[in-house]
């Protein structure tokens, strides 16, 4: 690791803030990211309406923006919000689901592009297309390994002054300085829906504990979901059995059994 | 118990009944919440807009409300669901969830108490702000215990003519001339997300049956939680475990064991 | 079987392709139904936006359209896709829920249905509504069994010109020249939420890939619910613990299991 930190002192870190953290996400993943978030110890509010979704960044330790099912109300919620964390110092994750795929998306995306997220997770089909490469995405599922978005991830870090998370079967962390590869998780984490959207989430509540160290954080949550998901992938029989499993894996997981069993390692940049 | 119906009795009438109750509630509630009303017995209908809000809730039995996304969209279908529940005579429940976090939340819910429901149901600090009081909440989360609020509870049933639930690890309910404590449920039910909007919603469905006794119907939804959570949290190795498990055990629970299981006891007003 | 095709070819060939279907559904139903897809093998994109909802429709596969917690913007939303499906000679599919509640439901509806859709799929109340009879429905449950549908589910088939899916203990599909019966599931389907709604989506699937097959596919998405249904219904205790074994069970589902286990038998028409 290139961090002071491990991500077991961070995941005790940010159990012991429980951060707020504002989550403006999808209505596939609202739900389901609610209970990630508190199985992993953070106190997740999905507050997204215009009316007050400013006056509520500037009380939450972070924001997460999900455009998974954007559409122009939920898209001025994200608008002020990413301003209002912004000018409060807060750290943004900015979640940019399936971009490509349509006019609407590639604009809300180039408008919230420019509001300077602090880190940017997405599949490889969305890093690769945000760096203006051309990927195979389809809908909202990857059409590529994330080995051909990690030179986009970098791209994008430097371009922007971002962390940047490319995650898939090895996911891929950058602040374009820096990178760290992590393996883990499960062949049954593409069959739950929104488990990525969740981990936006996530890392919104370990970067709102560490503002200074968007890539630590970005690298601890996800290998929480790395180690959490290979752990629940041992007994799962299929999707459904993974799911309930993998909330009980994050919620037991702690400092020493999560450096104990994540795999980082560093790559070059 | 200072009701005649039992909670037991109360159950059995609700299931027998499968009255159907209108739940205005948060995109993060949606599922779990019809999940619950299912598994308990109910048929709820997720009707919100104003278009044709207010006319369903003229053929539900009750009616529920929770501002936990709030939009101006739903707020306009929350207010003439409320008006039209109460110009047909049928109970409706407020669930103010987080109202003191931003101005928007405590503008909507001063206009909807000034609409008069029939029951409140919140964390201890959502009823101790609504008292009036100063209250240790943060986001969506409690920051205070139930014991604290309970004074706010009786102040704040007298004031408005209401019953009022404030729920936690022992929960108190009062219509402002009596009031008990109910004891039971699982450390893991507040890492589940939206099981206190779910239990808005079942509050909901005993109201429907018995519009005239909203206290008890209050007090037998809170036992059935009690007891199925109680019940769902000796097996669970975790909140994932304990969310199947905690609907299975409200689809099996009958009036027997409700009865034998509930640790409901007067509290003095 | 009518079909050349069996039910377990069809889903063998619907899983090599993995089609992406657009699929604008309700906020109870959206994460249920996006894991349903996933763990049959189809891609989901839950796009509603009016903004995007045609762009969209043309590179899906297919579209379903739900109206369960329909408003002003998802009814927009669903206008232009079903449209740009049409245009672009995509199959379509109406899952007109309790269109007979209320009267933007009923207009909606209408509305939709002059769209013709390829397929619709309904409970017996909702087909049989639809074809101007009296139904016992109520709120979004059933109040009539199947059997008094199947005659509804011929006349709307041959008046629309669609293929018509009435489910419940047992599904009746026709086209208005052919009709099975498919038995199998779990009486504890009806206690588990928008799993109607989420066959709806797997019918879109199945039509995807089948577009000038469409009662096929109607029988083969159906065919799959009640066997990994039935495989479901034998372990469960309850709701919850059968809502995550349908999803494993799904998953496992496989061509000769199917074939092996469905109970498909012709009906008169």
């Amino acid at each position: 690791m290139t961090t002071a930190k491990t991500p077991g002192t961070a995941l005790q870190a940010m159990r012991d803030a429980a951060p707020l953290v504002q989550c403006i996400t999808n209505y596939v993943a609202m739900n389901i990211a609610a209970n990630v978030m508190l199985a992993a110890g953070a106190s997740p509010a999905m507050v997204h309406t215009e009316e007050e979704a400013g006056e509520f960044a500037a009380i939450a330790g972070a924001l997460t923006v999900n455009i998974g099912t954007l559409s122009p109300d939920f898209l001025n919620g994200m608008r002020v919000s990413a301003r209002a964390a912004a000018e409060a110092g807060r750290p943004w994750v900015l979640d940019p689901v399936a971009h490509y795929a349509t006019a609407f998306r590639r604009d809300a995306v180039a408008e919230l592009m420019a509001l300077r997220p602090t880190i940017i997770r997405g599949n490889a089909s969305e890093i690769i297309a945000l760096a203006g490469g051309q990927s195979a995405g389809r809908g909202v599922d990857s059409g590529d390994v994330v080995e051909r978005a990690e030179g986009a991830a970098v791209m994008l870090a430097r371009r922007h002054g971002a962390v940047v998370a490319a995650t898939g079967a090895i996911d891929f962390v950058t602040d374009g300085t820096q990178a760290v590869r992590i393996e883990g998780g499960s062949p049954l984490m593409p069959q739950v829906t929104a488990l990525g959207c969740s981990l936006t989430c996530l890392v919104g509540a370990f970067a709102a504990v560490e503002p200074e160290a968007p890539f630590a954080a970005a690298v601890a949550a996800l290998a929480c979901f790395a180690v959490a998901g290979e752990r629940a992938g041992r007994d799962a029989a299929g999707p459904g059995s993974f799911g309930w499993r993998f909330l009980d894996a994050l919620s037991v997981l702690d400092a020493h059994g999560l450096d104990a069993e994540a795999r980082i390692t560093i790559a070059a940049v």
